[in-house]
């Protein structure tokens, strides 16, 4: 077992959301290089040849397995972009845990691009989270750049839970999903920005198969001078069910942009958006108050709860 | 007063909501150019000099009145452009009836571009209608391209009430309102297209003032092969409300698009969007037709009282 170091570990606390530990299938990617990996038995990594990266291979008897594959940046300056692909055989049950953290100490952009690919047969039920997060006491920005592609086969269910919550400076985040007979998927996107950050999210989803679904659900809150902009979009090919929700909180100078797009192109398309900015309820805040909390106690509170 | 043929009369039933009569304020324009025109106390209407179309001067006094300014185009092949300009005194209480109607028997396409831009006062109240009807034995297109502009003062209300339901074969509708302290706006819009009719409606509202709201409903059908795109876009710039809601119905091989934009600049902007795109509910078709309606009988009911 890998000795890690204390900043290793408390980033990793921060970015695995189940907890990361040296057991069952991980890989532990760290400045740019694979620090170790391990398989088990019904999932298998493979370092890619042609370029930086892993195969995750995960065959169709697993069943509520995990497989852990965090990244972490440490050193000021590093441009580490990754390709990441898995192979998800029919019936497979699976939790994948990724995401990343930025430590920053220098005056050098760090940045990480992730650019994940799923390919899922039948009958699968995978679930992904990813969470993103940023430190240190650098004046070097902290640049996440992922793209996530998925292509749901028949009948399966892929999850697609992603946060970012703290530290990261600029985001641009493209994710594009097929689905085909009977798929389904459900993602939920979590945000917060603050100081002069910047987040963007592009999302593409087609609903190419019979009877496939999409519920798609964000929740985001912008403070201070940050920036957000958001452009989720569903394509209706067949009988399908598809219903977007963004619901952000502005405060202070924030300023935030929704663009969702809803496009039917089957009779039996069936697209539902919703979508609204606002400040945080000052109903709520009194509330609160009358129990004794400060305001900035208040609202930490609030933002707690409508982005859990 | 002029005599009109009955073609003119009865497309001049179809686009004018309130009723068309040689009375009180109005102009005629027909196939390019003015055929008649009226002022009356408070709404004085004076033709430009430097390009087609007219400037409708309303006073402060005007309260309850009624302008009519109908276009329609009989001839061919041809491709009118007026510019019509509306200046609105502070306090005026006013309706406007524009709309236009094209009876195309001819193979050359029939094109009417209306730019309208409104200058609104204070304390103001401004209802504007317009509905877009075409019809004709040629295989020659109806197409209708109008632009409206509209500058709301403070504490003014503008409507705008919009209904393109027959017979045009190509339209892009653009609206851009830029709202004032305290400014009200109401947008109605109604679309149906058939065939392989194709449909655009871009739309920008800025809520410029303190305490601005915007209301925004769309309501359309798409049958056949037809196509429609809509692009709402609300900016909110202040402490202002905005309120956006596009339910479509997609019937046959029709295509829909809804691409809305909520963008918050302001800490108290306020902005809600809601979409729906589906088929025409099957509940209340089985519930028509258990009274003895036929399928068709039965759609048609709902659609009637879908854009009601």
């Amino acid at each position: 077992m890998m000795k890690l170091d204390l900043t290793t570990e408390k980033m990793l606390e921060q970015i695995d959301a189940l907890g990361f530990s040296q057991a069952g299938a991980f890989n532990l990617r760290f400045n740019g290089t694979a620090l170790g990996h391990s398989d088990s038995e019904h999932i298998k990594i493979v370092k890619k040849s042609d370029r930086p990266g892993i195969d995750i291979l995960i065959d169709g008897a697993a069943n509520g397995e995990e497989v852990h594959i965090p990244v972490v940046l440490s050193e000021s300056g590093l441009h580490d972009v990754v390709y990441n692909d898995f192979f998800i055989a029919d019936g497979a049950n699976v939790t994948i845990v990724a995401g990343c953290g930025i430590h920053n100490d220098g005056c050098d952009q760090s940045q990480h691009d992730g650019i994940h690919t799923f390919h899922i047969g039948k009958n699968a039920n995978v679930t992904y989270l990813e969470n993103h997060y940023g430190e240190g006491s650098g004046t070097g920005g902290r640049v996440l750049n992922p793209v996530t592609q998925a292509f749901v086969g028949e009948n399966s269910v892929f999850t697609l839970n992603t946060a970012q919550i703290r530290g990261v400076d600029s985001t641009v985040r493209e994710t594009n999903v097929s689905l085909g007979r009977e798929a389904k998927l459900f993602v939920s996107e979590k945000l917060m920005t603050h100081g002069g950050q910047h987040a963007e999210s592009n999302m593409s989803v087609e609903l190419n198969g019979e009877s496939s679904s999409a519920q798609i659900v964000s929740r985001s809150v912008a403070k201070d001078d940050s920036q957000q902009v958001f452009h989720p979009k569903a394509i209706g090919k067949n009988l399908c069910k598809a219903h977007i929700q963004c619901d952000s909180i502005i405060m202070d100078r924030a300023q935030i942009r929704s663009i969702p797009e809803i496009d039917a192109r089957h009779l039996d398309a069936q697209i539902i958006h919703e979508a609204a900015i606002g400040r945080i309820n000052n109903d709520q805040l009194i509330k609160l108050r009358t129990f004794g909390l400060s305001a900035e106690e208040a609202e930490a509170v609030i933002i707690e709860n409508f982005l859990k």
